[in-house]
């Protein structure tokens, strides 16, 4: 991997044709060396159905390579225009309660519509043909934010019609199907497959595997439409494939859609995420308003870091002020430049801000850029262009695997979705409260697929709320000499969304169940002998096994088989970093007790310190600034570090 | 009536056929007398129109009494199969907004559809063909829950006609129905019945008569789906016929569909329905999390005693966490025995648990059992197994009638859902707080209807919020020598849903007027001169009659004449305590001030003490465990109490 | 203008006929001069189509003009009869999700339906045909409430044709509404008119600039529809037309509706105002529970004001509780009477109850009124009382221009609407904190419309919030000596919903610019260097012109060239009543600070002091009793006081 770079997101058709090439030099004057474009241009390359427009897009290509940018050229299929509405009425995908989602915005369209499905392959190949040999058309990206505005699951005629073909498939006899899910349950037993209807409403909850099936089916169908366009693009490009995933989109699985593609990229909006996405109280979003929470970047990083087949980039990095949160503040000055070197660190090829100038028209613009509406730098530029000095300094390091890993499993978001037995049991938001309990010890991290089947040279991994073991996790663990932290929740489910007649967790090396299971309200919090406590969900535990911690009422809170633990609850913040520690300490394991709003990120060998505060902090003999950053070596040399930087 | 006694849910048909015999044989060990089956089987027992499948099911009838358990045989009408939903597709029911409310759970009729109506007969009477001699069965169960899942109101087309047919009944000539809506208020005013809709998708709240009809309507429309069944089973079968209510529904007359069956059940959820039905706070919903509401069964069992002709049942206890709530804790250990027992003291002729066996598949799979999937029994089975050894020291006790009794009307909760005048104010809280205010004060109470013509023997009754007078309880009144309480809000209405002319409460024997009435937001109580206040909803007064209490601005509270009491307002805890002893006091009944926490209840001649707390009481001399029972005998001696009783 | 006088609603059509003359009477005796009625009574005039019964109104007119009333007719255009529906099943309007607001209560049409328009313009002329030279009929209402039940927006068929025709009109050709709306953006060009819908149901949020138009063109359908009746009513009446307008509703631009008639009127709920639309806490809601909020009536006063080209009146005055707000508590002894004063103070011709007698039937009938429903008086009836007496003792005071205005513009309420950029911007709530501000500090202030194009002899203005300029306002600001101040957030957008491409504010006599917003969260505010903070809503400033006022942190807050003042935030209560002191100041403007909950109006040479509390107040040196008046000379004499009054 070369050394990381920045990039920007850039709307030719929004401007003058003859301020293009002043566009292209202030770029390249600050530093960026890549430029996305045509991602929702549909209307200008094909105004009306096979008419195409493209002397423009010839001309932007041109002045944009010209002046030394490398493109990453985009598929325009997130936004279909008012004439293929016209020419596929039934193209328009449907919410959960019946009503058409019409045209007028973005993401218009029902995943499922094969018609729709055909005319994105179209486009792409007919883009493809075009550019798809243009060497200065570095990368290809597909689509836009898939399963943003909650597009993932749509409830229309042709998802209905595609699921029962999905089910044949799946299940061949309507038999199969009624065992598997259990539908002699209620009477929901079916006689074929054309009676099956899609899981909304219904009169109270429909059958659990009734959704789940739903869910993987819809999962199905995003990586379906992905793949076409996939296909295509690869008859005419030799150019890595790319598409810019969002923050906590859960709907499909990422692991899978990733594997068609080179590069996973996602959008990184901080703020707005915090507002929009958070499970944090309200203090801590005022706390944290104008710097984002200190673990959501990162937590994203490691994710896409994984679902990157050859790499992982920023498409989209907040610069400012964006429209579309409930309260929209600037960043903290310095937490742009923050997040463009946290991205680094963790791995990111490019960083590309959102977006090169703001739009002075239409949804976005109230969203900051790079470029005032009146064409002058926004003061975020200053600290793009410091950054792009900074880039250097850089020494090559490369990122490594972590000693430490959790399991995310995308499927397991949908179970506990279908079935979360408590307001406020949330796949993602437990897997999260690890993260996070791991960065405040100092400690980098990596997030593996469900699928993993060789753990590596790892020494601690945490497999949190799994829904269903599968085969090569399973051997991932019999061979894996680190530790293991299983639980809570996980294996408690058959694919077929059962509960195992064994009990779960299910995992043949500890032999032990779990007999019962129970949700907490705030405030009936489990305590734990050895302190903090299980707060959400306890489990009641029988086991054989040793038992490592118990609740104070005398039940087993954990218990292991030598290297493989069980953990029987959700732990508060006081209990995770409390078992952490333990652990870290029996693997030799060094953690560190960082300040509030501090992390470090490991990075070849170097160490990144950020400052997520709006106050300093004093980190190794450092102060550290608010929003400000320290890149040391592990010989203690500072290669950057703050300008007026005070050692106490 | 016989010792009561235990009993259980079973799904033979989700079990395989070779457990049956070891699921009867332990159900019998455990001490458990009766079992209820089949009332989710349709589709096994008629997998498609007309083909039927009775060999499981005459197998496990055989298998079950076999093993010398009495049968519960039920109609599977709340889940048709979907092969009726092809057959009928407009037996849907459609919710408030217009949707449908489709296949794929439970309850998805409406129940004005005549061709399902015709099905539901159908299928009754070929069961009771089959099954109505067979010795074994000694009751059976028409249908499940109605009402459950908001499934009173249908919107549909069908109920749209049948509404009108409902109305030319009622009021004869347009005319008649226009005078007594009052549709002369904003034009409303008809020509013909057929242009009368729902209720429902109105610009505004529709007239408070037009929904009043169609909440009756509603309710007769449960009562004439449930009567057919009735008719049906009477031609074969000489058991008594149960229906199993809920908790806190009021959306159907429970007394006159109550008046067509022998035997009142209800399913008792203590600690869903404290999650999901309470108006409690959540420091309250916290300390009672694992026990349940202290007075929200002891209320339904009052109930349901007063709807059931015969007798009175448990058809479904809950024995440890649901699926079905905000937040599924478990139980308190204690707490199923406890909650049997106090069902038992308010004359439950039957205890039985739901269920069995933990389904390890669809909806309820994580719903608790007496015994867990893997077939194991689960912790509370010792607690079933307690109590059924315990009844062997039961005395004969009889449930006598209580001194205290509150008039409950069904009518009067859609009145005020109807036209609240309040956000806080609903007709169930309000009853129940006069109830609760009766429990901490030690007394046993009584549920009557609104039909009721006669008080008895009673000393003290309390009729508040009620809508409207009808003439036997005006008769009962009249004849009374008690004390009677009366109003806030009662008699405020014609059954025309006007306010008469000689305004509120309209009761001939006091000559007193309601001139105004107002609704209080949290922080404008209205404090009472002898303590307490009135809160949500207060009155303004005119009387020629004694004035027993004044607000502290000198506003009559409470007027009375002689024996009969009008209160102007909705007292709060301390105000309704206060109240509630000045009463006792004046009719010589004796009170006693509970622990929080702590109920009782007089059963013959003994009482039962439960700890509803999860810390320890003490009570008549002895240390109350937390959720313990002590039985006592008048002359103080134990029946059944504390294993390690401490007397202090 | 002549000496104020009072009123009331009245409905015949409720009553029975020999109740009609005694009411008349008693309407006389109690000091009204003004009955308004038939508003709703169209299926009484016209009970089929085309079919008439005129006896009961005639007589009606005819009693109460014989008693010496003056009548106020009503078109009854809010209340279609059933029989219109069925005439014109599709003139019901279509909520935003798509459903039909149907028949049932009132308001259920659609203003772009022209069928109905017709058939209002109808019996508008059969009315005006019968009555309009009847002289005891001195004014006419027309339909209403427009707006009332959120009926100013419909997504019906009918209006998204009239939408088309609409933007055809504005735009011409599709490039130019291309280009003005930006639909370049997210590919959302159009090709024809015809395919533009409604911008509802949307997969995300539509374009601003579409939704801009929507609300532009809604508020001219209702114009329209409205100048229907009045072009009708003009061909056979002299007498002045009215509309009688809400609280808080802003959907359409009343001033452009005022323009058509002679007398603007509104109906004031105090009471219900306070709990159904208002943004104070609940503290404060408890606080003045039975007051309404202290500013909220003189605000729509002031606006109402503004809107009446002739005159202004209160057609609804609230009495008692009212039946539709969350909670509906008596009004304070006294406040009927101070709300009659304080209307009148601001300019009010005319007070009118609603209503007459409370109807003991249909939705309002929990609605108080002056007369109980037993046909006596209600407690209120000896405020109104003594306001006509005391009526006797004004002295012909006129109202006069303020030295102090604010600009209040419906548009930019549209525009906030439908892009707020952040949860708690209300264009509503910016203005009225200014008005707030403004009237603590003892001021009495005008409300201008955005058409202004003279500030007149005022010496302070306030624009705060203004969408876009015109050319008028333009024009006032340019020629005006006074001191104005602008923002935060006007000028920020052309017309066309885009931002100028030179940035806001766009007044060219200001030389500086936004560069940058941002929305704040609770926590977040931004302290200023002299006292107080912003809140919501924080700008970035670039200015040559003079800096006088910082933040904290050292960012411009207010900038002013000579008197022209830019405010960069949102001021909290304490920098808004520093920042007005301090302009009052420069200006010479006398600024006192009243007792929290007082309030006062200067009324030619008299001053009207009010205490909106429940507790007396010290207001110039006289002791003023809860919910009571202070009518003072500027010599000091007082012209109405308390009964009782005490000097301190």
């Amino acid at each position: 991997m070369s050394k990381p770079s920045l990039g920007v997101c850039y709307y030719p058709e929004h401007w003058p044709e003859d301020q293009w090439k002043d566009h292209a030099a202030q770029m390249v004057a600050a530093g960026l060396t890549w430029v996305r474009i045509g991602e929702f241009a549909w209307s200008r390359i094909e105004p009306a159905p096979d008419r195409f427009n493209w002397g423009w897009l010839d001309h932007a290509i041109d002045t944009l390579s010209h002046a030394g940018l490398k493109i990453v050229m985009s598929t325009p299929t997130a936004t279909p225009p008012r004439w293929m509405i016209a020419k596929h009425p039934d193209m328009i995908a449907v919410d959960k309660g019946g009503q058409p989602r019409n045209f007028g915005s973005r993401r218009h369209y029902c995943f499922s519509h094969e018609g729709y499905k055909k005319e994105s392959a179209r486009i792409a190949k007919i883009l493809g043909q075009r550019y798809g040999k243009n060497p200065d058309i570095q990368a290809w990206q597909i689509d836009n934010e898939y399963g943003c505005h909650d597009t993932s699951l749509s409830y229309s005629t042709n998802a209905e019609t595609a699921f029962r073909i999905w089910l044949i498939k799946k299940y061949a006899t309507i038999e199969s199907l009624n065992a598997a899910w259990g539908n002699v349950f209620w009477s929901m037993e079916y006689t074929d497959f054309n009676d099956i209807a899609l899981p909304n409403l219904t009169v109270t909850e429909p059958n659990p595997a009734h959704v789940m099936d739903f869910r993987r089916f819809s999962s199905d169908q995003i990586i379906a439409f992905n793949r076409v366009q996939c296909d295509v693009l690869r008859d005419h490009t030799q150019a890595p494939l790319i598409h810019n995933y969002m923050g906590r989109i859960t709907e499909f699985d990422h692991f899978k859609l990733g594997a068609d593609l080179e590069i996973a990229s996602w959008d990184s909006y901080p703020l707005g995420f915090l507002e929009d996405r958070s499970d944090q109280d309200e203090a801590f979003k005022t706390e944290f308003a104008r710097q984002g929470d200190p673990d959501f970047q990162a937590f994203h990083h490691d994710i896409y870091r994984a679902v990157g087949t050859k790499a992982w980039w920023i498409m989209e990095q907040q610069p400012g002020p964006v429209n579309w949160a409930p309260y929209n503040p600037a960043p903290l000055p310095g937490m742009v430049r923050l997040w463009t070197w946290e991205a680094m660190a963790h791995g990111a090829e490019v960083v590309s801000y959102f977006r090169w100038k703001q739009a002075p028209f239409a949804q976005e613009q109230m969203h900051a850029a790079l470029k005032r509406p009146d064409g002058q730098d926004a003061a975020v530029m200053d600290e793009v262009k410091q950054v792009a000095k900074e880039l250097d300094t850089l020494q090559g390091q490369k990122t490594q695997n972590s000693r430490v890993a959790i399991v995310f499993d995308y499927a397991s978001a949908w179970a506990w979705e279908t079935q979360p037995q408590s307001k406020d049991f949330d796949y993602f938001r437990l897997v999260f409260d690890f993260y996070r309990g791991l960065r405040r010890a100092g400690l980098s991290v990596d997030i593996l697929p469900p699928s993993t089947d060789d753990f590596g040279e790892r020494s601690l991994i945490f497999i949190p709320g799994l829904f269903s073991w599968n085969a090569k996790l399973e051997t991932a663990i019999s061979k894996f000499e680190g530790d293991v932290v299983i639980g809570p929740r996980s294996g408690s489910k058959t694919q077929d969304f059962q509960i195992s007649e064994k009990l779960p967790p299910g995992l043949e090396q500890l032999n032990m169940k779990v007999v019962a299971v129970e949700s907490l309200r705030p405030g009936n919090e489990i305590p734990l002998k050895q302190g903090g406590a299980f707060r959400i969900w306890n489990e009641f535990i029988e086991s054989s096994e040793t038992v490592s911690e118990q609740t104070v009422d005398g039940h087993i809170a954990i218990t292991n088989k030598e290297n493989i633990h069980y953990l029987a609850g959700w732990p508060d913040d006081t209990a995770m970093s409390r078992i952490l520690k333990r652990l870290a300490v029996k693997i030799n394991l060094e953690t560190i007790c960082l300040p509030r709003g501090i992390r470090c990120r490991d990075w070849g060998d170097t160490r990144l310190y950020i400052n997520y505060n709006n106050t300093p902090a004093f980190v190794q003999g450092h102060t550290l600034p608010p929003a400000d950053i320290l890149l040391i070596h592990k010989d203690g040399s500072v290669i950057i570090g703050p300008k007026e930087m005070a050692t106490q």
